[in-house]
C-alpha cells in the first residue's frame, strides 16, 4: 500500500523511530531527519545514556509493529528494587505480582535496533546531521543545518511531526504562536552515570535481574544491569549546597563521600575518580505545554511535548504509548489529520501531565521513603489488599507500570488510596496485624464503600 | 556624579523608563532602547492600552525620584467599586479606609511622561525604533534591528537590564541557558477594549471616581475613568464557547449580547459595533522565569520576569516596586553587582509569584463574587475586624494595594483571614450579627490566638 501524503519525522531518537516506522508500515512516505550522526556508525556521539527500564506500555507499543519479541531478547528483566543500605545490607522489594519484572534496556542498544527497522521500511528515508533551526509555520518549510558541512537547505511538509525530544526546537517554533502555554522546569538535582565493573567473565557482580538503590534521603544511587556483566549507576544528587556536585571538588572529595554513603559499591567501580570528573552532570527537566498541535500542519508528541523526569522508568514508555495511542486514532479517522490530531492532544495530555507529577513523586519514594519500614510495611499491606480485591485494587505503581490504564485515572485512583491506607494503617504495627477481624472490616467498608476506585480490569 | 559603568535598557515602556531614570540619577550612563518609535510622536502605534490603576507601590516608586506629584496631577482617584446588574442597578464597594483610592492613568499619558523625564536627564540616551533579536550571553552584545530602516547593529554592554515585557527578547536568550526555569500560560480569556463617551461639555456619564464593574459570573467589563471625560471599558470574554468571542460573529450578535448583559453601558457606546470589529482581541498571560540574573552580565525586571493577568491592577505597580527594591540594593551594595542582582531575584521572585496567584484569583473576584450578598456581607464584617483590631487585621485587598508588605506575606495572611472568615461567616447573617457577644468573642479568640496575622504595621 502506498499513500501520497508526505510525511517529515523531526527527530531519529526512540519515539521518532517508532513513529516512523508506525507512519511507514501503514504506507505513508516518510522522511525521519535526526540532528545527530548516524548512531551506528558514531555510537560515542550520544551523551546520555541513563539505562531505560521497559514496562507494559511500551511492549504494547514495540508489539504493535511486531518488533517486541526481537527487543525482548536484549533485555533483562528487574523484577524488583534492591535497596542497599548504609552498611551494604541488601533487602529487595518485588515491583508486582510473581513474575512481573521491568526489562532494562540500553538506550543506544535500543535505538540502534529501531533504525536498522526503519532503515529496511521502503516508505522511510533516513536524514542524518540534519538539524532543524526552525519552523516556519506559515508555510510549513523546515529549515534545516546539516551539522557536518554546514550547508542550509529548506524542505517542505505535508505533516511534521515533531519527536525532537525536550529541546525540541519544533516546538521552540510553536512558543511564539497565540497562546501557547509552555513550561520548562529544573528540579535542583543533577545526575551523574558511573560504571559498575562486570566480575571474572562477565558475571555481574550485583544481583542482576533486580534495579539497585542506595536511598540516602535527599539524594541516591541507582543501578542497571546491562548485558555484559556491567551496571550502569546513577547518581542523582543536588547541584548546589551543603551536600551536593558542588562541593565534591577533589579526588578525595569523592572517595570519601563514596566510601561513607555507597560502601559496598565503591569497591566495585574501579574508574570511580576518573568516571566522576570525565562525566558531565545532567539535567532533570519537566517539559510541559500547550496545543501540541498547530492546525492539522504540525503535531508535538514524545518528551518535545511532555518530557519527565526518569524516576518512574515512563519517559520512554509514555512516548512509546503516544504511538499506540496515536495509531487507533489514524485507524479511526484516516485521512482527517485535523481531527487526529485534536483529539490525541486532547487524550494525550490530562495523561502526560498527570505521569510528570508522578515522576517528580516517585523521586521521594526512591530516594527516601523505600529505606522507611512503616513505607514498606504499607507496600506489604497494599500488596494484601491487592490479593484480597483484585478486581478493586492495583497498586499505583503497577497501574502506571503493568497495565495500561490512563496515567490520570492511575493518579487518581492511587490519591484514593492513599487516603484509605491512611485510615488502615494507624491500626497495623505488622503484617500479622493485617488477618485481625477489625482490620478486615475497616477494609472492606473502605474499598466497597468506594466505587471510584480503579479496578485491575479497567481499560481507558 | 559620574560613573564609568555603562548600562544597556532594553524596552522603553513603564518600567525601563522608571529603571532607566534611577540608574541615570545615580550617575549612571543609561542607554535606552525601544523596539517602537518614539510614541511621543506616533501614538497610534500602540496599540494595548489598559487603563492602569496606579496604587500605593507605584506611587513609592515614583515618589522616589520626584516625580509622584506630577503624575497626580492626570490620575482620577476611584474609591471603589461600582458595579452594575444586569437592570442596571448600581452598588458602590469602597476599597478601603475614607480616602483611600486607586488612581486611574492613561498607559500611553504615563509613558509620554516618563520619556520627557529620560530625555531630560542628561546621562540617559534614548534609542527609538531598535529590536532587540537577541543576546549573545557569552560577551554580552545585544544584536538590534532597527525598524524603520531594518538595519542590523551590535552593541556590548556592560550590565544589561531586560525590561522588555512579557515577550521579552532578553528571556528569550536565557531561556536556552542552563536550567532555566520558565513558562508561558494562558487564561482562555482574551479582552476587547471599548469605549464609552464623554457627554455634552466633557463630563463623565458615569461615576467618575470609581472602578465600574459588570460582573457576570464567568465573564465581565470593567470601565475606568479618562480625563477626558471619557471611560476605557474592557470586556473580558472566553475565546471559545457558547458564550465566547468566537460567538460573537455578525452586528446583531454583538448588539444583542450587549444589550442583554450592560444594557445601562450600551447606550453610552455609540461606536460599539465599529470599535468592537475593529479592535482586537488581547492575551491575558502569565509569565514565570528564574533565575532573573545571568552572572552580574543580565537582569530581568518587569513584565519580562513576572508577568501577571491585570485583574488585581498589579502589574505595573509590581514593576515599579522592581524600581523601589533594585534602588534600595543598589545603594547598599554599590558596585557589587553580582550581590544586587542575585538578592535582588531571591527577593523578589517569591513575592511576584504570589502577586501572579492572587491576580488570577481576582478575577474570579471581579467577575462572579462582587455580585453575590454574602461575599459582599463577608466585606463588610472583615472591614469591621480590621477597624476593631487594626494592628492584627488588615484586609488583603489593603494590603496589597494600600501597602508595602510584601506580596508573599500579604497572600499568606490573606489566606489565614479566609479560614478565620470561614469559621465566623456561619454566625453572621447580617451585619448587626457583628455585634453579638457569642461573634465578637470568637473573633477576638481567632485573632488574639493567631500570631501569624501580618499587622497593619508590619513592614517587611
Amino acid at each position: 500500500m502506498s499513500r501520497r501524503e508526505h510525511i517529515t519525522v523531526m527527530g531519529g531518537g526512540l519515539v521518532g523511530c517508532l513513529m516512523s516506522l508506525y507512519l511507514g508500515k501503514k504506507g505513508y512516505k516518510v522522511d525521519l531527519y535526526e540532528r545527530k550522526p548516524d548512531l551506528r556508525k558514531a555510537y560515542k556521539e550520544y551523551g546520555r545514556s541513563i539505562n531505560l527500564a521497559l514496562s507494559d506500555r511500551g511492549w504494547k507499543a514495540l508489539n504493535g509493529i511486531g518488533i517486541g519479541d526481537e527487543i525482548r531478547k536484549v533485555a533483562i528483566p528487574m523484577y524488583g528494587r534492591m535497596i542497599h543500605d548504609l552498611q551494604g545490607k541488601l533487602s529487595f522489594q518485588p515491583y508486582g505480582k510473581e513474575g512481573q519484572a521491568i526489562y532494562s534496556v540500553s538506550r543506544g542498544g535500543l535505538n540502534i535496533a529501531l533504525l536498522d527497522l526503519v532503515e529496511a521500511e521502503h516508505n522511510i528515508t533516513l536524514h542524518f546531521s540534519k538539524q532543524c533551526e526552525r519552523v516556519d509555520l506559515k508555510t510549513n518549510e523546515v529549515h534545516l543545518r546539516d551539522s557536518a558541512t554546514g550547508e542550509e537547505s529548506v524542505i517542505h511538509a505535508d505533516r511534521l511531526f515533531g519527536v525532537d525530544g525536550a529541546y525540541s526546537m519544533v516546538r521552540y517554533s510553536m512558543q511564539k504562536t497565540e497562546r501557547f502555554d509552555f513550561s520548562q522546569c529544573y528540579l535542583n538535582y543533577g545526575y551523574k552515570e558511573l560504571t559498575i565493573k562486570p566480575g571474572p567473565f562477565g558475571r555481574w557482580l550485583l544481583e542482576k535481574e533486580a534495579l539497585h538503590i542506595w536511598p540516602r534521603g535527599n539524594f541516591m544511587m541507582i543501578a542497571l544491569p546491562n548485558l555484559n556483566g556491567s551496571f550502569t549507576c546513577t547518581l542523582f544528587y543536588p547541584y548546589e549546597g551543603h551536600e551536593s556536585f558542588a562541593n565534591l571538588k577533589t579526588e578525595s572529595d569523592v572517595k570519601r563521600f563514596f566510601k561513607k554513603q555507597f560502601p559496598d559499591a565503591m569497591p566495585l567501580m574501579p574508574n570511580l575518580v576518573d568516571e566522576f570528573f570525565k562525566n558531565p552532570v545532567g539535567d532533570l527537566v519537566t517539559i510541559r505545554c500547550f496545543p501540541w498541535a498547530f492546525q492539522d500542519k504540525v503535531l508535538l508528541l514524545g518528551d518535545a511535548s511532555h518530557g519527565i523526569v526518569p524516576f518512574y522508568g515512563q519517559g520512554m514508555n509514555a512516548g512509546f504509548e503516544d504511538c499506540t495511542v496515536f495509531n487507533d486514532l489514524l485507524n479511526e479517522h484516516t485521512g482527517d489529520w485535523h481531527t487526529i490530531f485534536d483529539k490525541f492532544q486532547k487524550i494525550r495530555k490530562p495523561d502526560t501531565d498527570a505521569m510528570a507529577d508522578l515522576a517528580i513523586y516517585n523521586f521521594l519514594e526512591m530516594r527516601d521513603k523505600v529505606a522507611d519500614p512503616r513505607f514498606l510495611l504499607q507496600k506489604k499491606i497494599e500488596s494484601k489488599i491487592s490479593t484480597l480485591y483484585p478486581e478493586h485494587w492495583l497498586p499505583l505503581y503497577s497501574m502506571v507500570t503493568f497495565s495500561d490504564i490512563s496515567y490520570a485515572q492511575a493518579k487518581a485512583a492511587g490519591e484514593r488510596q492513599e487516603q484509605i491506607m491512611a485510615q488502615i494503617m494507624p491500626q497495623i504495627q505488622s503484617e500479622a496485624d493485617f488477618d485481625k477481624p477489625g482490620v478486615q472490616n475497616l477494609i472492606r467498608q473502605q474499598i466497597l464503600g468506594n466505587d471510584d476506585l480503579v479496578k485491575s480490569s479497567t481499560k481507558p
